[in-house]
């Protein structure tokens, strides 16, 4: 029966593009409309025709994670494409779209995170050891969305670019401080402070984060200029210049949507400047894939720009600017994919088999939802007053030395 | 009692800068902290106080058009930047705040414009003499946000940037074809075609405008090219590569958001871009002043962001991206209240004296309402598909003659 339901569910969903199945028992069915290039996939497991129609988000990572299911030519990202595509083009089918909106109701419960648990979920994350980020991110260790002017980029100079474009839109000035909420590893706090001569305090909840940022702190001679603190967003206390806050918000869960934008209102000056940037979604609000929440990023949420602006709006903070990423991060995930490929068998030296199998998935399915599940990046340029920004972008995209723009561009620290 | 009431009232509220009021029987009070430069008010009705009270918002507008109401110097402008900035503050007091929420709670029933009511919302306002427009607008008649890239800018010319700015977001090609939802007298739909070598349709609901902007496409011989129809939005049939709204938007009320977009995503072609240009309030959603639209837009309705974007994500469309002016229509209304000013003459030989001061007061009120009250403008960019605009947002503000730049800008036309 379940063989049945799987035919049913894949016939009405590969509509465009060609898949062929081979199922536990060795007979290959071939779905879609023939087009090249066809991704093939072998079940190994007859379990896997009842978990794929029952949850097929959950069932098709796990069953990748566990060798239970394999692709053709390991093509991770030809298969996600082409189911996400097709998805988006509104084949799931009446029974899928049911089973998603029961699992929607219930993602609250998920993302309820008081302090103690963000402390869990984000030990769950970024306290693997650094080592494995070593083998997918730039130098920099830049854990977020880069910035590709042009297609020819090394990912190197998309991620300064990323760096550039968010220090351009906080409008620096040399002595100013600047509150860094989800440091990461301090790439961006001690970028600002070395480039732009401010004063950064950033907090994060990662035990080797922390670690890694002061150590780099000191390296560079910044540790008088940047401040790095093991602290919960919400525990922050004072007043900041400015507030920068880069792929930390995909963690806070729409429960606490207000709570994060009055912490912003709250810790920002007068006359101060915000930029959160986060992954964000197209579509309307809805639940967070759960093979993500399970295995990669518990608690996380992504956000529809309608949820993040009912809260800054009750919040009352001024909206200067909203700027959306729509391929970026598709490209960013393709060289770290890439990377992680590269130096798969330092991985597996790190970790076993399953787990290097579900980073590739996570990196393929995350790189797939940019390019055909309307997941993309948001930057929301925030303050108190409406003339706390520029009256026009031209400061963040003009050539320094052309008329006009050079009154409204922040200085460059002298270094 | 309602002198003794309105005492209350203003005490709470002024609480910044300094008002002066003389009651009608010529007592004057004095409130706020002293602060240059006083406004004086003078209130010549016995019903004025309980009016005030009960509906400041109506009857503030309602008693300067009778003349009941006198302000010193006419400054209505300080008046009202006066009361705005000191209600942002939040000094309203729990009786106004409860009052307004009360009429928030009815405004949907005063936003249900189908079809034949939009018509005769449109015709209060824009069949209104032609020459009324000519006392105030640019020769151009854009009767929209201009677009100030230097405080220096004539109105003349801010508005040939703000035509400018949409074009490039529009990113047009010879040849195209353009939807121009609420078209106006042309202005805009006679510069693409004339620029950019596109064929436009153009929609309004107002005769006026239709017989005006009909005469202009032939007397610019561009009637081949540009066709304008007396249509509502939801009629248009046909699929376009661009969308173009602009200052439209304010009239479609909350309850007609889905139908607006839906109509928009119909008519845009599988690889289209459309840009919508409206009023907006980074408030949470609320009731438009009633005032307003009682007077100048009946069934008007300015959105929040938040509103806009639910919209926009459920009929499935990509935002790609969103820019927030935020003190470019304050400067546009200043140019055109100044104008209104200067004609006056004219202006009263064309309606009543209560006309004039009513076109006063909303000019005076939009402004500070774009300075003090959260008012802004948003410009929505939005397609089907994830790739339909340039990755970066480099080409709407590089010199085009600079490297990188070029591949992505639109070409304009040869004329």
């Amino acid at each position: 029966m379940w063989t049945r339901l799987l035919d049913r569910f894949l016939r009405r969903l590969v509509q465009h593009g060609s898949l062929s199945v081979t199922l536990p028992d060795g007979e290959t069915r071939r779905y879609g409309d023939g087009a090249a290039p066809e991704v093939t996939v072998v079940l190994h497991d007859p379990a896997l025709p009842r978990q794929l129609v029952l949850d097929p988000d959950v069932a098709l990572g796990e069953a990748y994670m566990d060798a239970r299911l394999t692709i053709g030519r390991d093509d991770i990202n030809g298969l996600l494409a082409l189911a996400m595509s097709n998805i988006q083009a509104g084949h799931a089918g009446a029974w899928q779209t049911l089973l998603a909106a029961l699992r929607d109701r219930l993602r609250i419960l998920v993302q309820f995170n008081p302090a103690g648990r963000s402390q869990r979920n984000v030990a769950h994350h970024y306290d693997l050891s650094g080592a494995l980020y070593d083998l997918f991110l730039d130098a920099d260790r830049q854990y977020s969305c880069a910035y590709f002017r042009s297609p020819e980029d090394t990912l190197e100079k998309a991620q300064a670019q990323k760096k550039a474009h968010i220090a351009a839109k906080l409008c620096l000035r040399p002595g100013m401080t600047v509150l860094d909420i989800g440091c990461g590893w301090g790439g961006m706090a001690l970028t600002l402070a070395r480039d732009y001569g401010v004063q950064v305090l950033g907090v994060t909840l990662s035990h080797e984060q922390l670690a890694m940022a002061r150590e780099r702190a000191k390296s560079a001679g910044l540790d008088g200029q940047v401040r790095f603190e093991l602290m919960d967003y919400r525990a922050v206390t004072g007043a900041f210049d400015r507030v920068v806050s880069v792929g930390m918000f995909e963690h806070v869960g729409a429960p606490h949507f207000r709570a994060y934008f009055r912490t912003l209102r709250e810790r920002l000056a007068p006359d101060g400047l915000a930029l959160v940037h986060t992954i964000g979604r197209s579509t309307p609000p809805g639940a967070t894939s759960r093979w993500m929440t399970k295995y990669v990023f518990p608690g996380g949420y992504i956000p529809a720009m309608s949820e993040v602006m009912a809260a800054v709006e009750k919040e009352g903070l001024v909206p200067c600017d909203v700027e959306v990423w729509r391929l970026h991060y598709a490209e960013t995930l393709r060289h770290w994919h890439q990377r992680f490929i590269d130096n798969i068998d330092k991985a597996r030296a790190l970790y076993d088999d399953r787990f290097c199998r579900m980073w590739r998935f996570y990196l393929a399915a995350s790189e797939e939802s940019f390019r055909h599940a309307g997941q993309c990046v948001f930057q929301f340029q925030l303050a108190h007053k409406v003339d706390a920004a520029p009256v026009t972008r031209d400061y963040l995209h003009a050539d320094p030395m052309q008329t006009g723009a050079v009154a409204q561009l922040p200085r460059k620290a002298a270094e």
